[in-house]
């Protein structure tokens, strides 16, 4: 039942309305093996850091749940390093520095141990990269979950399509759908896209929820209405960390199921958002956990008339 | 158990990107007792129009409905015409014309028939007029619904205000809560309007869906994936429409039973968009809505994991 998540381990410097912060420990595989970490130890990293990456750090992850053999630390390198301001809404930012250092020229080696994988987590990285982490487990996954973004849409698109078709689910954000499609409509979008590859497609609409889709079916978890959303900077991460962790858990990726894991990882998202960077996902119980997912059933829950009449 | 509905009926003219109509029959009131009319007949209607306005556009408010003995002819006057261009996406619009005409010193006078009213829905007109309806009814309706926009923000806040603190339910959209409230956060929004006066307010975010506050609990019904949107006018007066009818036909105006009415709504309005102005409305079945309205709940089901296991 071995989950294997690649993606970035990085620093972040982040400016919201309410407040900034200095380099703080981020990037995709970080938010996404810690959400994943409630539902299933150990979550296996694929990644790479420099020396300036602080044990302290690295002690954190692994605290946390996470297996480090397959994080490499370049000696004489530097870490990833984003920095980003957000718009007063929260809805728009801006990158204010982007330094890959060692991500250039990262080649994702899995230890023998990761062999054991059934659930790969491919986080944001250059598809290149995703795909060369398919190619090097022996035997294939029994699901692996792809995220990714309009950076490589913009300038990878042949190569982004070559993953997207070896992936079973594909993790996006809306506009990201409309512009991989070429369509507006979602529902358009979706089966386009799921012409592609993908048997399961996951748009994430941020404030405004997630939509489910396979080829006959659509499911849509909201967001929960936030008094305060503090830092927007992983929620897409740690949707997807529990999203994949819940169904590694479970270990049933039905359809049914990935209704939960959707509905899980939204909860989890709803958690990653009211602090900065990954404080808040740093110290959750699951009475929390799951009296957020209580939350998510009641806010659409609706008695039918006839029940209630009876 | 008598509906009354006050709003405009007027002509459209509509430019979308899939077409474009002449003037056509339009207006609030027109799309709100459409769709009440499909829960509760007669909706009786208060409004005005010119000797411009054809009498078969009057007789198929009739067919689906409507009492008209609070429809006010003005002789040798046109009725209220807006004309409006839809950007590519939808999402946005430009009003092209908007021509007052007999709306201008309108005077709303109530049938003694209405004064048996129990269900109130102001649809979008003048803060002053809506309250005059308000006033010239003997008897206090069971529950008062009323429909804004942010115009009225925007050139009558202080008469605006007015007219809310004498309402049950606020229907307006989330640019218009985010302006009323002066918070971006539409949780801290509802907060500060329900101390405005409503019990209840509806937040409608179009294709994102809508949310019911009271002060204690939120409810959220989603908008249906659709694959095709093509023309939104009248879709937030078909959801008020809806929500209202349902409750009157229900007489039952628990926030249980303000949630079924909120899907109810929704449903309405799904089909409100599928095709140019009113054309959807005229000919809906029964079965047709019922099943639309299964669409919702099963778009947000998710069944236990504990019975699913079971």
């Amino acid at each position: 039942m071995s989950l294997v998540v690649i993606g970035s381990v990085a620093f972040d410097a982040l400016e919201t309305p309410f407040g900034k912060t200095d380099k703080i420990i981020g990037g995709a595989a970080t938010y996404i093996s810690l959400s994943a970490s409630y539902s299933v130890k150990p979550v296996k990293l694929v990644a790479v850091v420099g020396d300036d990456f602080p044990q302290s750090d690295i002690a954190l992850l692994q605290q946390h749940g996470a297996d480090t053999e397959g994080l490499q630390i370049k000696q004489g390198e530097k870490s990833f390093f984003w920095s980003g301001k957000y718009a007063t809404d929260l809805n728009s930012r801006e990158t204010l520095v982007t330094e890959l250092n060692v991500l250039a020229d990262f080649d994702p080696i899995l230890p023998d141990s990761y062999q054991d994988c059934k659930y790969l987590m491919l986080g944001n990285l250059t598809p290149q990269t995703q795909r060369l982490v398919i190619q090097r487990l022996v035997n294939r996954p029994k699901l692996i979950v792809m995220d990714t973004m309009n950076f490589w849409m913009d300038i990878a698109l042949e190569d982004l399509k070559t993953t997207i078709e070896m992936v079973d689910v594909l993790s996006i954000n809306d506009e990201e759908a409309r512009q991989l499609s070429g369509q507006h409509s979602l529902v358009k979008a979706a089966k386009i896209i799921l012409e592609m590859g993908p048997k399961y497609l996951i748009i994430k609409k941020g404030e405004h929820g997630a939509l489910l889709f396979d080829k006959k079916q659509v499911f849509f978890a909201p967001a929960l209405p936030l008094e305060e959303v503090f830092d927007p900077t992983g929620a897409g991460d740690t949707f997807a960390g529990g999203f994949i962790g819940y169904l590694a858990a479970t270990d049933d990726i039905s359809f049914e199921n990935m209704k939960r894991a959707v509905v899980h990882g939204s909860a989890m998202a709803s958690f990653c958002v009211e602090k900065f960077g990954t404080e808040r996902l740093l110290n959750l119980s699951q009475e929390e956990i799951e009296a957020r997912e209580q939350q998510f059933a009641d806010l659409v829950a609706v008695m039918p008339a006839t029940v209630a009449a009876s």
